[in-house]
Parts: structure tokens; sequence; C-alpha cells
């Protein structure tokens, strides 16, 4: 049995067209090896590491495998420090922090890790990993040839076929079709508009019917029946995330882990939990204050802002202030490595591809 | 080349596992006889055809074919009048009463039509429909057991695991999972957030992981490949809807039309053009009073209550204050008959299926 379409094989060097999704916070180099080693691409969420910490990891991955490695990086409009805006946020807050006993943050919040630029582009530039995608767009033109220069595959996320065209007219290699269903947050560049994002299965077609470049289905993608079904609809390879959060070597939380695992769990698109839309199960703080809340501080200090609620609540057992990421579908199987999850995954897949 | 699953095609009787979405006030019985005439089922929205209509369509049916036919109807819970509630909805509205130079209507709102009931029962078993479909849950269990006993297939929508849940346990022959790209009203009946609900890829597969009865998926499902993908996540039939819409034989308005055959084109789900949750193109009127809107009349007055401002404005041009039901994904091909549409979608479908 092969596979029906070769180009993110062929594009990637890799045996399997499943990606492991980039999941800064959630998942490090050593999901990435697991994932190499079983023919998949693995990834480096290196939107939230320092320079030395990208080249360490770099250099932990290729000890362990000459496999294709994923940088992936954010690209997200640097807001301008608010602080009246953060200021009135953590105001509308203040009844939490009295009731969890917590000083809010003093102002101004941790400005958080910069979008990629010139340190980032160094790196890569050094560096030259096999595949480097993009979250939140694409960086300046000028860094992005650099990036295409330093002969790397260049990817990016699309959640709509309008941000799927801007991509292809600059030159991506092929395109991440992030479907409503995806977890964490969402790619968007060109569209504000949470209500408006569209299902994975609509999202694949309409981007396919479009244009030619390599689709890369991403969002409800959990298990080798979707996986085929995302050939079916034209995409030449899927991006997982959820799932791979219950391997024993991603770095999600119990209480996490255990929320994953309810087959009811309920979802919903949030920006409360950080300043940007990104999907996650239900909780107290989405609930009250969101799920869409105009006042929340800009990305990415939305997660400064309510960091003494959540670490409080932690540790008192709740993850009531926590992200707890996740897309939407079955609940994923728990406790396999992140190489036998990535080798079953493609097992099943090509057991249900052109089966009658 | 066969289907690869014929559970559905087995249940109603019908060579091809398409079903034509029910779409009341855009398609009518003639849609209906050509989806039969081609092999699928074809469907007569009843919910707003009182029982001597009923009566005609499925007459006029069976002088075309001896196809099965599935009759749909509403369960919506009645909600009493509320003038109070209309009176502020239609206060709130007063500035574009006003600006349009037309009398908001009077109170009480006409009630519309009445859900699945004795009336309609009685038609049901003097008429004996292959099929009845269900939209918002199921009726009470005394009307369900005589439609059982009239020897009808019962099918119902389900826009969550929770409710799909449901009506298995209730006895339905086999499960709509209407995911979030689907055009028209939601089938939400246990759900009341529309933030939670959930795409196709995803409500197929978490259904599929926990019921047996065979699925037919919603939603986004327009061309032959998202049928071969349906089929790939586990589902047993699809149902489509929008693409009929540009059929001839469909009454859809042709500034609908056109705005249907726009790549482009910007859905959400909103409540402000009936009282419940459906998804159209955005227009100014979702834009401004949506998308979701507390204060809107109960469904199904919410309507009513903008009749005369979509009137006026359909008289001039503008489909500002009308609905234009849209699901996600592709532009639907126009102008093919519903027969040829049928036809080519399972041409294209089986080509895809065992592809490799």
């Amino acid at each position: 049995m092969t596979w029906p379409d070769t180009r993110i094989l062929d594009l990637f060097g890799i045996a399997l067209p499943i990606l492991q999704a980039p999941m800064a916070n959630s998942t490090g180099v050593e999901v990435a090896i697991e994932v190499a080693k079983a023919g998949g691409l693995g990834a480096l969420p290196c939107a939230v590491l320092a320079p030395k910490e990208i080249e360490a990891g770099l250099a932990t991955f290729r000890t362990h495998t000459k496999a294709p490695l994923n940088c992936n990086f954010f690209c997200h409009q640097e807001t301008p420090d608010d602080q009246e805006r953060d200021r009135a946020w953590l105001l509308h807050l203040a009844p939490y922090f009295a009731e969890l006993h917590e000083e809010p943050p003093s102002l101004p919040l941790p400005r958080g890790h910069a979008p990629f630029g010139e340190e980032e582009c160094a790196v890569v530039e050094a560096l030259r990993p096999e595949v480097v995608s993009f979250h939140f767009g694409l960086p300046a033109a000028r860094l992005l040839a650099r990036v295409k220069e330093a002969g790397c595959k260049v990817i990016s996320t699309a959640t709509s076929l309008r941000e799927a065209v801007f991509l292809a007219e600059h030159g991506v290699d092929a395109i991440i079709a992030q479907g409503a269903e995806a977890g964490g947050h969402r790619g968007m560049f060109l569209e504000t508009e949470v209500a408006t994002q569209t299902g994975t299965f609509a999202l694949v077609r309409s981007i396919r019917a479009r244009l030619d470049l390599p689709v890369i289905a991403a969002g409800g993608i959990a298990d080798g029946r979707a996986i085929a079904g995302a050939f079916a609809l034209g995409a030449s390879a899927v991006q997982v995330g959820t799932a791979y959060l219950l391997c024993p070597e991603a770095w999600t939380h119990p209480a996490h882990r255990a929320a994953l695992a309810d087959p009811d769990r309920e979802t919903a698109i949030t920006n409360v939990l950080t300043g940007r839309p990104a999907r996650g199960i239900v909780n107290r703080f989405m609930r009250e204050q969101g799920f869409v809340n105009a006042g929340v501080s800009a990305f990415p200090r939305g997660r400064p802002a309510i960091a003494p609620l959540r670490a409080k609540a932690e540790s008192q057992g709740s993850m009531d202030f926590s992200p707890l990421w996740s897309g939407q579908g079955p609940a994923p199987v728990a406790d396999r490595s992140a190489g036998d999850l990535t080798r079953k995954l493609a097992d099943e897949a090509l057991a249900r591809i052109g089966c009658r």
C-alpha cells in the first residue's frame, strides 16, 4: 500500500505524510525526535525559544536522527504597549484576583517572545532546518527570501481561502489548511472574525478547488480514518496536534490530559486566555469572560495578565484559568509514545485508503 | 465500482447514498422528483406546508416516480407568545424601519407553522412516506412510535455527540451528522451554544467512534471528493444542501444564486434572521445585529419581525435583510438540473473512492 499523493513526502524528504503540529509550551525536541524516527515530520516550536535554545534543540535533534525537522515561528504583528488597555483589563478582572487572594501582575505586562525577526532568521541561516513553518502569516519579504535562500522549505497556515491565496502568492511551498476544528491558536492573519472561520472539510475543498500547491490538512485529525478522509478531500498530508498531547513525551499537565481523554469534552475558540483566538476545552474563565472578549490584552499579553490566577488555581487543583488546548473530535488514545502514535496513524490510514 | 458501505442504500431502498437536504422555502417536490429519479433520496420540506399541501406534494411525487421520498418536519419547542420580547426587538429595530420607510409588523407576530404534531402525524400515517426526517430533535414518544408503526424509517439531525447519543437512544434508524459547515438552520436541540458547534470532520469521527448506527454526513459536502472523504471518515451516506440551491428547479432568488456563486463568499451562523441559529452568507443585518443576538424574537417569529424590511429591500435590489442560506466550501456549480447534479456527485465520488 502506498500513499495516493506523495508531493509532501517528496518535498520534505519524509516517509509518512504526517506532520506533528508544533505546540509551543506543550512539546519539545523529544516529541520531534520520536515523530521523525517514525518517518513523520517532527516540529520544534521555536516561537517561545531564545536563539540559543533553538540551537541546542536542533543540535539535540541531530544527535538522534538525520531526518528532516520543522522549525516553527510566529509572525504576529507586534502591538505597541497599551497600558491603558492592560490596566482596564486587569481592573475588569479584579474580582478574580480578590477571590484567589492574588495580586494582579504589575504593569507593563511582559512583552513575551518577539515574532520572527533578524535574530531568528540568523539562526535559521546558520542551522538550515529542512522545513521552516510560520503561524500568523509570513515574515517580511526580505526575511522570507533569506529563509528560502538558506535552502529551507517554507510552509504557513491558512484559515481561509483568502489567506491561502495570499500565502501562495508570497511563495510558500505548501499550505497548512487549518480548519475550525483545530486546537490551539488559529493562524488567522488576514481574517479577524472567529464567527466566519471555516471547517476542515470545507476549507480543504475550497483551497484545492483554487490552488495547486500541496495542502496539509489540519484540524480534527486524530486517527487513520481522518487521514484517509483528508487525502480523499485532496490533501497531500495532515498535521496532527491534539493526539500528540497525550503522549508521555509531551509536557501536558495531568489535569489537561484527563480533560482531553473525556470523549464529551466541549471546546470553543476563545481569545481571553492569550489575546488571540485559540481553541481549548471550555473552562470557567472562558465561559465567564469569553468566548471572545474585545477588552482582553493584546496578544501575547493576555497570558501574563492572568498568570497569577492560573498559578494559584493550579496549585489548588483547578484548571479554571489554564489553557486546555484541544481540537474537536474523538478523545485521543493516551499513553502511546509519539513514535508509536505516528506509526499507528500511518498504518490505519493506509488500511483505509483505497479500501472498498 | 460499488459503494464501500451500503447500509443507507439498503435501509431506504435507494441506489445512491446521496440525500437531498430538505430546504424549506427553497425547494419543493420538483427537486425531490429529480433527485429520486437519479437514484438519490429526494426530500419534501413539510415543516412549512399545511397537511393538504403535504398530501398534494406526495401525490405529485408519486405520479413521477416510485422511488422513496423523505418527508421532513421540525420538532422545535413551541415558545409561548412573548409580546414584551417581540415589542422590545421591534423597538430595537426601529431605525431600520425608519430608514426603509416601512411600518414594523403589528403584534402579535404570526406564530408560523407548528412543529410536528397530531395533524402531521395523521398525514404520515395516511401517506406512509418511506422516510421521515426530523430537525430540532424528535417529536413526543407516542408520535414517534406511530411514525415507526406506519413503516417509515426515521432519521434526525445531531450537531454534537451528545445529541447523536440521544437520537440513538430514542430509536432513530440513522443519524444526520450536521457539521458546523452546513448551511441553513442548525438542528440543535440539546445544544444551545453556537460557539461549541463541531466541524463535519470531527463530528463524523466522534459519532462513529461511539455509535454503530449509520451516519449521514452533512455540512460542506458539495462535490465527489467531499463524498469520498465522508465515506473515509465512516459515513454511510451524505446529505447535500447548498449545491442543490443552484439547480434551476430550486426557488432560489437570483441575488441569492449570485451570492452562492462567489467562491469567496463569507458565511456565519446567526440567529437574527429567524430566531434560531442558521448559517448564511454574511449580509448587513447579520453583521450589524448579530451574529448571535440574545434579544431576537423566539423562533420562528424572527422572520416575520423583519419581513417588511426584507420585502422593501428586495424590491430595491438589496439582500440586506434576506436569508442567504449557504454552507461553507467551494462555490457550487450552477445550472445543472438536480438530477444531473445527483448523478455527477455519485460518479465523481465513485471515481475517488478506492482510488490510489
